[in-house]
């Protein structure tokens, strides 16, 4: 198993937040190697944000992603920029309350999911819309098992907030796995 | 301008949230080319924590550390295992409070401050001594300037411990400085 995760949207959704709980899940809970990844530069004071994650059986060489297999994108500007760099039968996640205009791709799925809506309508709180997309991503890709990504969230997410924070996720999960549901059964 | 920086030590002591905020000092507030990366692997289930940063004013081609300028270490493990991997030239910032046994350096500076001590009687919370231990670095280091690190600082700590955190910083870049000073004139 080797699996290249993009997670892109603004500063300010919790992305980078987002990437060190699924590398922890995947690394400390599951017992993968995992590299994360942070970059930033002109683009980061653009307000754009992004979080690379490498989740592997084996030791990794080189860590840097090349072609993701799971790309998330939160923002009209990362779904520019990143939705189409996904790797041929690979997953772009799209959030589409930030996203209008998504790409057609011929040899990877698309799943729309209402990421923000579903944070601010169902769980009641916007600021919990990068722990939807965890689940929502766990849900449709089965990257790494709930229980460990569940234990991640709630290692990290400020104390007082974790009934919300799990509230979150397994509404994020729910839609993640109805979405994967109804790719499989065309 | 080109730095690489590993944080080390145990879990539980906040250095990969460390990491990610002198990497957003770095890459956010002082306009710098930064690449951050956590490892996951027996290590860090086995209780050891590491984060790694490099600063450039350039593009980062290889976002791997092979020689670090800057070491922090807080655990004697971290210490056995990363304090003699520095650069010539480079700096080990050692936490005497948690390694008993430091590394002779022929070639780089050692620096040993109480940091954990420092967290507990001086700042009077423990659980900050990743906050001093950044106020430490930057002020024996120079790698950012305090300004940024403040503010980052201030971007990522819970609500609330605002206040605390700034006092962690303060004192932390005090006793850096100092520690700066005493090497500078021998």
């Amino acid at each position: 198993m080797y699996k290249e995760i993009r997670l892109s949207g603004t500063g300010g959704q919790g992305l980078i937040l987002a990437g060190l709980i699924l590398a922890e899940a995947a690394g400390v809970y599951d017992g993968y190697e995992v590299i994360q990844t942070q970059s930033y530069g002109p683009e980061a004071r653009g307000g754009a944000s992004r979080a690379e994650v490498i989740i592997s059986d084996h030791v990794i060489d080189y860590p840097k992603v090349t072609s993701p297999d799971i790309v998330l994108v939160m923002s009209q500007q990362a779904c520019d920029r990143y939705g189409r760099q996904v790797k041929p039968g690979g997953i772009v996640l799209v959030d589409d309350t930030n996203v209008g205009s998504i790409p057609a791709l011929e040899e990877a799925s698309v799943v729309t999911l209402p990421i923000t809506d579903i944070a601010r309508h169902d769980v009641g709180r916007q600021v919990v819309a990068n722990v939807v997309a965890l689940g929502a991503l766990v849900g449709a890709t089965c990257i790494v098992t709930p229980e460990a990504m569940e234990q991640a969230i709630l290692a990290r997410v400020p104390r007082g907030t974790e009934e919300l924070n799990k509230k979150a996720f397994s509404v994020g999960l729910e839609t993640g796995r109805e979405a994967r549901a109804r790719h499989e059964t065309p």
